[in-house]
C-alpha cells in the first residue's frame, strides 16, 4: 500500500508512476488511438463520407447502463478490499487480546510465554505468505518444538500453526494452570483467527461470478471499438483523443477495480500487510 | 463455479463458452437481427420513410430507468451470492469449531467421535443436495447406528441428520461425559447448523418479487422491440447490428442476475459447493 | 407469495394476470391514452402548431432524478420486505430452538409439553392475523387454561399469548424443574419473539415518510401530463403509445414499491406467511 | 407521525396540506416564476435575441451530478430517520424486558415495582423532551424520594432519571434481593437504555458535514437562476412552469432530506415519539 | 465541527467563509476562468472557427461516469466519517459503563478510583492527539504513579495509558477486590477501549486506495481542460462562467470527500473531539 497525501491534486494529476492505471493502460491506448485514425483517414480522406446527425446516440444509451455496471463491479471491489483491511484489524485486535488474557493466566518467566507469542508471530507470517499463494517454511521462527520438521510437508501452514497453538493451550490445561472455562474461552478467541483466516480465503477464493467479468469486459471493447465508426465523421481527427480517453475512462475503472477486488497482493493497491505483521509481531514482543 | 484470472481481457473478449452469456442470449440476438432487418428493409426500401430527428430520445428517457432497475436487480441477486457464500464460510468454521470442541471434551479413542464426524459430513452433504433439489440417501455415509434404514422415507434429509447429532450429543450427557453448560454450549453449535440451513432455504425459495420480475422482462421486451421503429430511419442497416447490442446489454444483465440469484446449483456462476463439502469432510478428518 | 421460475421469459412477457402491475395500471394508462389522444388530434389537426426542436429536453432533465427517486423508493421497499422475510426466519429457528431446548429440560410425558407445543402455534398464529390487521381467537388452538375465555375481550392476543408463555414457564421454574439460570435463558428466547414482533409492528406502522409518498406521485403525475404538450408535436399519435408506455414504467416501479414495502399482506408479491405458520406448527409437534 | 394510506392517488396528487412540500416552496416558487417571466419578457421583447441550439446542454451535465448529490443525501437522511426509528423500537423492547426481569426477580407488592416503573416512564418521558430541545421537569411523575426537588436544578434530566434507576437497583441489591451476576445483568439492561439515548443524541447533534448542505443549495441556486437566461430563447413564456417545476424538483428533494434527518421533531415526517412513550407507558403499568 | 441550521438556505446560498468549499477553490477557479477566455478570443476572434453541432457530446459520456464516481467516493468518505462518529459514540458509553462497574466493585473514597478516572480521561486525550498527529505528554493529568516520567520516551501513548489502566486492574484483583470473572470482564472493557483505538487508526492510516484518488483528480483536470475547445464555438464568452461553474461542482465534491475521509483533524466538517473529551472527563467525574 502507498501511503499519500489525498490533497495533493497537482502531484496526482501529473504522476505517471508504473504502477499507475494510466500507465497500465498504455500500451492499449495507444493501439485504440491508431485504430481510430485509421477510421478517420480511411472514412474522411478516402471514402469521403458524409457527417450523420447524433453520432454517439447508441453509445450514449449503452453508456449509461455500461457505467452502472462499473460502478456495482468498484462497489463489489471496494467492499472486498474494506472487509480485508477489517479482517486484518481484526488479527491485530485479538493477537493483542489474547496475549493479554495469557499474560495475566500464566505466571512470569513461564516457558510457554515465549513459545506462544512465537507461534501467533507465524500465525500471522504464514497467513500472509499463504494468501499471497505459497506460505514458506523458512519465514517461520522456529522453537524447539515446532521446528523445521513440524512444519515441512504440510500443505496448510497456518493450520498447522494453530494446531501448535490450539496443543499448547491445552497442555497448559492439562497441567493445571487454568481451569475449563477459561481454557474455553481461549479456545474461543483461537478460533477467531481460524474465522478470520476463512474470511480472507473466501475474498480471495471467490472473485466476482465470472459471467459479470466476461460481460462488462466484452461491453468495454464493443463501445470502444464501434465508437470510431460514427465518431470520426463528426470529429474528425479529434476523434483520436476523444477515443483514447472513453476508453482510458471506462477501462481505467475495471483495471482498478480488478487490482482492489483481491487485497492481499503486493500491489500498490493492496493491504499493507508486511507493516501489519512486523507491527503485531512488536506489539506482541511488549506484551508477553 | 469457474476459477478464473480475472485479469485476462483478450480470453474474456472472445471467450464463447456454452455458458457465457452471449451464448445463451445468441438465438435471441439472431432472431432480433432479422426482426431489425425487416422493418430496415420495409421502411426505408418499401415505404421510404423520411428521417426524424432524435429518433431514440424516448429510448433515451425510459433507458435510464430500466438501467437503474437493472443495476437494483443486480445489486439484490449479488447480494444473495455473497450471503449464500458467507453462510458456507460459516459451515466450514462452524463444523471445524463444534469438531474441535468435541474433541477436546470426549477421550482419544472414544467410538462417538468417528459417529459424530460422520454425522457432520452427512449434513452437509445432504444439506448441498437438499439446496439443489432433492437429498439422496445413497450419497450419505452409513455407521451402525445410522445406517440406510434410518434416512429413508424422510423427506427432509438435512433434518433427520441435526436430530441423530442431538441424539448422540444427549447421550454423551447421559453419559457423564460433560455436564449440562458444556451440554447446552454444544446445543447451541448445533443450533448455528440449523440456523445456516434456514438462511440457505430463505434464499433459495424467496426469489425477488414476481412483479419486479415481470416487470424488468416486459419493460425489456417493449424497449427493445420498439426500437426498430425510428433506429432504421436514421441508422438504415447499420441499426441490426446496434438493435441486437442494446438487447445484448440489457438482457445479459438480466440473465446474470437470474443466474447467481440463486446460488446454490450447479451452474458455471454459481457457488462451488461440491468442493466446499470435501474440504471440509478433510478437515474434519484430521481433528476428529 | 406466488413460487415461480424466474428463467421463464416468453411467460412473463405476455403474462397479464390480475395481480399484475400491467393489468392494474390498465385503466389508468387507457386514460392517459386517450388524454394524449386529445393532445395530438387538437395541436396538430386543428391549431397546426409546428414541431419545436428537442421536445422532450425538460422531461429528460426531470426524467433523471425522479427516476433515481423511484430507485431510493424502491430499494427502501426492498429492504424492508427483506427484513420481513428474515424475521419470519428467525421466528422459524426461534420456535424450534426453544421447543428443542424444552424438550431437553422437560421430562417425556410431561403435560406442559404440549401445552406450550400449542401456545408457540398460537403466537405465531396470532401474530400471522395481528399483522393482517386483527387477530382473531377463533384461529387458535386452546387448552384446559388458556381457552376462548383467556384470549377474548383482549385488544393485542399475541402479547396475551406471551403472557400464558411467560407464566408457564415461570410455573415450571417454581416446580424446580430447572434452576435460575436456565429459566432466565428462557426468558430471553422468549423476548427474541417479542422482539421479532416488534420489528415486524415496526415495518408495518412506519411507512416511508408521507412527503416522499407525496412527492413522487405528485412529479410523476406533473411528468406525465405535461409530456403530451410538446411530445405531439414531433411524434404526432404514436405519443399515444409513448406517453402511455412511459407513464407504465415509472407509475409501475411506483406501483410495485407500495405493494412490497408492507410485506405481510396477502397480495402476490407479499410473503407465504400461511406457509411458514403451518411448517413451524409441523416442526413442533415432531420436536415437543 | 402521519399514519397515511400510501396506495391512494389522487389524494396525493391533489394535497397541499400547509405540511406539504409543495405548500412550503410555493412562496419560493412564485419568486422564481415572476424572475423567469422577467428574463423571458426581456430577452424575447426587448432586446429579441434569437434562440441558441440545445439551451439545455450545460444544466443536464451538471443536473446529473447535481441529481446525483441529491440522492447520497436523500439517502443519509433516511438511514439516519430509520436507525432513530429502530432506536425508538429498541427502547420499547428493552423497558419491557427490563420490566419483565425484574417483576420474575422482585416479590409482588414490593415497593420498588411502582417506583421503579415510574422511573422508566419518566425516563423515556425526559429522552423525548430532551431530544425535542428540552427537558421539562413537569412532564414527570414524581415519588415520595425522587420528587421536583430531586430533578431541578440539572441540566441533563434523562441522565438524573437514569442515576435513580441505578440507585434503585443497587439498594435492592444490598438488600439481597437478586446477587452480583442478576444485578450486573440488570446494570446492563440500563446501559442499553443509556446508550440508546447516547445513539439519539448522535443523531440529533451530527448533522451532515456543513460542506454539503452549503454545496448542494449553491448548487441549486445556481443552477435554477441560470436556467432561464437560455431556456426563455427556445420556450418562452413556457420557461416559466418549466423552471418553476425544476426548482420544485431539485429542491423539494433537499427540503424532505432536511426534514427527516433529524427525526425526533414535530413535523409531519417526524417519528411518532408521543404515540411510543404512551404505549410503553401502558405496557409497563401491565407488567410491573 | 460546525454546529449549524441546515434550513437556513440563503445564509448558505451566500455564505463564503474561508473553509468553505467554495472559496477554497476561488484561485483555482480565477484560473480556470481565465484559461477558457484565452480559448474564446482565440477560437471566436482570431481563427473564427465556426461551430460545431452538439458540441458537448462527448463531455455528456464521460461526465456521466464521472459523476457515478465522484459519488462513489463520496458514500466511502461519509462511510469512514459516520464510522468515525460511532466510535467515538462507543468511546463516550465505554468510558461511562466502565466507571459505573467500577463505582459498584470499589468502595467510595479507595484511592484507585481517582486513578482510573484520570487514566481513562487521559487515555481518550492520548487518542485524540495521536490522532491528530502526535500524542502530547503535556496534554495529560499526572498522578503519583502514572507521571511524566512514566509517559515521556514512549512513541504510542494511548497504548502507553492502556498499559496502566491494566495494571491497576490486575492489582486490585490482586487485591481481592473482585473475583476472576469479574476481573475477566472488567478486561474486556478495557480491550473495546483498544478496539475503538485499532478501528480509528484503521480509518485514519487506510485511504481510499491511491489508484481512485490519481484516477479521479486526473478525469476531473481533462474534463475541465478540454472542455473550453468546443464550448466556446457554441457559448462564446459565456463558457467562461459555464466551464468554471462546471469545474466548481466537480471539484467541489472530491474536496469534500478529501477533508471527511479523514474526520478526526480540526476541519470545519471534522467531529468534535475536543468537546466530546470535555464532555467525557465531566461525565467520570460525576461517577467516580
Amino acid at each position: 500500500m502507498i501511503d499519500y497525501n489525498p490533497k495533493n491534486w497537482w502531484k496526482f494529476i501529473f504522476y505517471f508512476h508504473k504502477s499507475d492505471t494510466f500507465s497500465k493502460l498504455m500500451p492499449a491506448m495507444l493501439g485504440i488511438a491508431a485504430y481510430t485514425a485509421i477510421f478517420a483517414y480511411v472514412e474522411n480522406n478516402i471514402l469521403h463520407y458524409v457527417p450523420i446527425r447524433n453520432p454517439l446516440t447508441v453509445h450514449s444509451l449503452v453508456g449509461f447502463v455500461l457505467s452502472l455496471l462499473l460502478v456495482f463491479r468498484t462497489n463489489t471491489a471496494y467492499d472486498r478490499w474494506w472487509e480485508g483491511r477489517k479482517i486484518w484489524g481484526s488479527f491485530t485486535n485479538n493477537s493483542r487480546n489474547f496475549a493479554l488474557k495469557l499474560s495475566t493466566l500464566l505466571p512470569e518467566g513461564h516457558t510457554s510465554r515465549e513459545t506462544i507469542r512465537i507461534l501467533i508471530g507465524n500465525y500471522l507470517q504464514a497467513t500472509k505468505d499463504h494468501l499471497r499463494g505459497k506460505a514458506k517454511v523458512d519465514h517461520l521462527t522456529f522453537t524447539a518444538t515446532y521446528n523445521e520438521d513440524y512444519y515441512k510437508d504440510h500443505k496448510h501452514i497456518p493450520n498447522r500453526v494453530a494446531k501448535a497453538l490450539y496443543t499448547e493451550i491445552y497442555k497448559l490445561h492439562q497441567e493445571g494452570l487454568f481451569n475449563l472455562e477459561q481454557f474455553l474461552a481461549l479456545n474461543n478467541e483461537l478460533s477467531s483467527f481460524t474465522d478470520n483466516l476463512g474470511a480472507c480465503e473466501r475474498i480471495k477464493n471467490t472473485p466476482i461470478p465470472v459471467s459479470y467479468n466476461i460481460f462488462i469486459k466484452k461491453i468495454i471493447f464493443i463501445y470502444v471499438f464501434t465508437m470510431p465508426i460514427t465518431a470520426v465523421l463528426e470529429y474528425k481527427f479529434w476523434s483520436i483523443p476523444i477515443v483514447t480517453l472513453v476508453f482510458y475512462a471506462f477501462a481505467g475503472i475495471e483495471i482498478m477495480a480488478e487490482e482492489i477486488e483481491e487485497p492481499f497482493g503486493t500491489d500498490a493497491n493492496d493491504l499493507g500487510l508486511d507493516n501489519m505483521v512486523v507491527n503485531i509481531k512488536g506489539n506482541l514482543l511488549e506484551i508477553l
